[in-house]
C-alpha cells in the first residue's frame, strides 16, 4: 500500500472539510423534512437497460461485473440470467423505479428527498467529478399534479439554500423557464422543430447572438425575422410579472400568440407572483434558458450562486408529463436536484464557509497517570450524559503535553480530574474549578461550528 | 419501463422502514460523536489491486467498466493510464488508503467513524446483501496505540447500541478473545500453525467437538491431548476475571504458559474488568472465537442480538497491529463495524421497531378553495417557522377528503385556516381553535417517532 494518490474525479473531504458538508445536508434535510418531504434511500444500482432508456447519457454510466466473472463475456449476463447493472448517473431514473415498484403502497402526490451518491463516467481531464452526492426533492403524483407543486418545489430549494446563507453560502438566485411559453411561441411564429430551436438557442452564452441567428437560419430554417424573434424572447428576464406582459407584447408583435403560450405565461405569471411574495428577489424569469426545456414538459428550474455564475447550475430541475409510466398509470413528477459536492468543493476551496474544528470533541479529559485513567473515564462518562462530546487523553504524558493534543485538534477544554477538578479553557488559558456533574462548555463551544470564511 | 422487479440482495424500504433506519443511523452518529470520533466519507470506489491485496475477498468484489470501453479488453486500462476500479466491499481498506493520502494532515491517534454503504458481489441465492450500509469506528495511531483504545472502542458500540435499547433493540452480547491469548497457548502447547487451528476450532458451531478434535489430529498434526486442550480452552467463557483464572489453570495443567499467554490475559483481563464496571453484563470473555483472529492481532469482537444468535455477529472487529502502513511508517488500529442493514433488515421483519409513520409532517393544512390556497401557504409557513414540519393538501377538495389525505400519511393534525383557525387531532376527532403563531402539537407527535414493535 506503498503508493497512494489521490483518484481524480473522487473527491473527498478531510474531517474539517466533513463538518461543513455534513452541516450543508443536516440543513437541507431539516428544510425538507419541515415541507413534508419524506427521505427515501434506493439501492446505488439499477439494470442497464433502465440506465440506457436515454440515450444521451449512454457514455456516462459505469458498468458492474463481479470479478470472478473476468474472462465471460462481461456484456452478456454469463448464462445465470442476472442483470447486467450499472451505478446510477442520478437520483431521478432510480427515484421513477422505486414509485414503479412500490406504487401500491404509496400515497399520492408523494413527495420525498433523497440524498445519495451518484457516479458518472466522465473523463477525469475534464476536471468534472465522476463520484458526488446530489440531494433531491420530488414531488410525484398518480394519473395527476397540480401546477401549485412547480410553484412549491423551487421556494423550498430557495429556503434550504437560503438556511445557509447565515454560514457563509453566497446569495442564490432561481432562473426559471417555462417550455410551453418557449414551445407555444415558436409554434405560434411557425417554428415545428421545437427541439432544434432550443438546441440553438443553448449555445448563446458560448457562441452569442449573432452566430446563434445564422444557425437557426441555416439549419432550422427561420427566416431572419424568425431567428430575431426567437432572439427577442431569449432576453426576456426579470422577477415581476411585466415579464408575461413583455412575452405577450413580443407575440403579439410577431402575430405569434397560441394558447399553449398562454397557459405557459399563465403557469409562469403564477410562479412569478408566489415567489415574489415568498422569496422576494431569489426567483428570476429567465427566457433564454434552454437547457432542459427538450426534457421536461412545464416548468424548467436552474440556480446561480450569486457572483460564482461561471459555477454553472447549483441545483436543476423541472416538471415532467411522464416522470415514470407502467403502461397503464402515468406518473407526473416535479423537482430539484442540489448538486452538493459541487457545492461544497467550491465552499471550501474558496473558503466561503469554515469549520471552527475537525472533531466532535468540546473536552478532552486529562489523565494523570495511566493507574488512574479510571478516573478520566468516570469524568468522560459524566459529562457524555449531559450531552457534551468528550475525549480521554490518549496517554499520561506531561500535562503540557496533553494540551497540546487538545490544541492540535481545535479542542476547546482540557479537564484536569482530581479531588479538585479543574477544567481549563486553552485559548484563554482561563482555569477554574468544575464539576463534571454540573459544568457545561457555552453553547456555542458544544459542538463544531460551521461560519463563514474570513 | 414496465418491468419492474426487486433486485435481490439490494434491499431498500418503504418510507416507514426509512424512518426506522434513520433513526438507527441518528443515534449510532450521536453516540459516536459524544465519544470524540470524527465522522469521514471515502469515496466508493478504490484501485483493484488495493481492494485484491488480501486474497480471501477477491470473489466479493464489483469491478467498474466505463460503458463506451464496452469492447476493449476490460481488464487492463484502455492504454489510458487509467487505474481498475472496484466498489470497496468493506470501510476498512478505503479507511487505511485515507490515512496513509493524508497521515501529514491528520492527528494521532485519529478517532474516526464513518456510515456508508459497501457492495460484495456474492451470489443472490445465498440470500445475503450485495449492497449494505455498515457503520465503523475506528481508532488508529502512528507507531503505536495503547491497549486502553482496545477496551473502549466495544464499550462505545455498546453504548451505541444501548441506546437503541428503548425503540426495540433486543439487548445486545459482545463477545471477546484476544489472539494472543489463543496464540500463547496454541505455542505453549507445541502448536506452531496458529491459524490452521484457528480454522478447525472455527468450525465447532458446525461440526461439533469430536470432528474439530479429529481435524486437529489428523490436518495440524496435534495429539489427542494437544487438540483435547484446545477444545478445553475454546469451552471457556465468562463475564468476569474468572475466566482469565480459568485459561491461566488450564495452561498450567498442560505446561501451557508462555508470555505471549500472560500478555493476552493481562489484555483480556484489564478488557473484562472494565466492561464489567461501565457496561455490566454486556461484554462477556469466549476463547472460542476464532473467525478473525487469524486476520486480527490482539481483540477481537463479535456481537450477538439476545434472542437472534441465528443472524450471526452484528458488529465485528478487532485491533491490528498494522492497519496500514507506507513502509516508513505503520498505523496501529482497533475498530468494530456494524452491520446497520443487516441488523435494520431484521428490526423490520421481526417488527421490532416501528415508525409512528413515514412523513415527517405534524399538520396538514386543508385548503378552501384553490382560490385561497396562499392563505393555507401562510400557515404553513408560520408553523414551519416554528419548527413544525407541515404540508399543505393537495386539491381543494371536500374536507372529509382533505382528511383523508392526512389519514392514509398518518399525519395527526389538520388544520382549517379561516377567519377563526381550527386545527383538528384527527384520531381523537378534537377539534379547537387555534393561532398558526402559537398553537404546537404535543411534542410526541412534533416528529415521526421509532418505537418498539407490538
Amino acid at each position: 500500500m506503498a503508493r497512494v494518490t489521490p483518484l481524480s474525479g473522487f473527491p473527498e473531504w478531510l474531517p474539517d472539510g466533513r463538518v461543513v458538508e455534513q452541516h450543508v445536508l443536516d440543513v437541507l434535510r431539516r428544510t425538507f423534512e419541515l415541507h413534508g418531504f419524506a427521505g427515501i434511500e434506493t439501492r446505488a444500482v439499477e439494470p442497464l437497460d433502465q440506465l440506457l432508456r436515454k440515450g444521451e447519457t449512454s457514455k456516462e454510466v459505469y458498468v458492474l461485473r463481479r470479478l470472478q466473472e473476468e474472462g465471460e463475456d462481461a456484456s452478456a449476463d454469463g448464462g445465470r440470467g442476472e442483470k447486467q447493472l450499472g451505478l446510477h448517473f442520478d437520483l431521478t431514473v432510480p427515484f421513477a423505479r422505486y414509485v414503479l415498484e412500490n406504487a401500491g403502497r404509496l400515497a399520492f402526490p408523494f413527495k420525498r428527498y433523497q440524498i445519495q451518491k451518484v457516479w458518472r463516467g466522465e473523463r477525469p481531464q475534464e476536471g468534472r467529478f465522476r463520484e458526488f452526492v446530489q440531494a433531491d426533492i420530488d414531488v410525484v403524483g398518480a394519473g395527476e399534479l397540480p401546477y401549485h407543486y412547480e410553484v412549491e418545489v423551487p421556494l423550498v430549494m430557495a429556503e434550504a439554500l437560503g438556511a445557509l446563507r447565515e454560514v457563509g453560502l453566497p446569495p442564490v438566485r432561481v432562473l426559471v423557464n417555462n417550455r410551453k411559453v418557449a414551445e407555444g411561441f415558436y409554434r405560434g411564429l411557425g417554428l415545428s422543430d421545437v427541439e432544434g430551436v432550443l438546441r440553438q438557442i443553448d449555445k448563446l452564452d458560448k457562441i452569442g447572438v449573432e452566430k446563434v441567428a445564422e444557425l437557426l437560419v441555416a439549419e432550422q430554417g427561420a427566416t431572419a425575422e424568425q431567428a430575431a424573434a426567437c432572439l427577442d424572447l431569449a432576453a426576456i428576464h426579470g422577477s415581476d410579472t411585466t415579464v408575461v406582459d413583455d412575452v405577450r407584447k413580443l407575440a403579439a408583435r410577431y402575430d405569434a400568440a397560441t394558447d399553449l403560450l398562454e397557459t405557459g405565461l399563465a403557469e409562469l405569471g403564477a410562479l412569478i407572483e408566489a415567489a415574489g411574495a415568498r422569496a422576494p428577489g431569489v426567483v428570476v424569469a429567465d427566457l433564454r434558458i434552454a437547457r432542459g426545456l427538450d426534457y421536461y414538459t412545464g416548468s424548467v428550474y436552474e440556480t446561480l450562486l450569486v457572483g460564482h455564475e461561471q459555477l454553472g447550475s447549483i441545483c436543476s430541475g423541472g416538471r415532467y408529463d411522464t416522470l415514470a409510466s407502467d403502461g397503464k398509470n402515468t406518473y407526473p413528477g416535479v423537482g430539484l436536484s442540489v448538486g452538493v459536492s459541487r457545492l461544497v468543493s467550491r465552499l471550501l476551496s474558496a473558503g466561503l464557509m469554515t469549520a471552527t474544528r475537525g472533531v466532535p470533541t468540546a473536552v478532552l479529559v486529562a489523565v494523570t497517570d495511566e493507574d488512574h485513567r479510571a478516573q478520566s473515564d468516570a469524568v468522560a462518562a459524566a459529562l457524555r450524559a449531559r450531552g457534551i462530546p468528550t475525549d480521554v487523553a490518549p496517554s499520561a504524558a506531561k500535562f503540557g503535553k496533553q494540551i497540546k493534543v487538545a490544541d492540535r485538534r481545535g479542542i476547546p477544554f482540557v479537564w484536569f480530574p482530581g479531588e479538585e477538578h479543574q477544567v481549563k479553557d486553552i485559548r484563554s488559558g482561563e482555569q477554574v474549578g468544575a464539576d463534571p456533574t454540573t459544568w457545561a462548555p457555552p453553547a456555542e463551544d458544544l459542538h463544531p461550528r460551521v461560519v463563514p470564511g474570513e
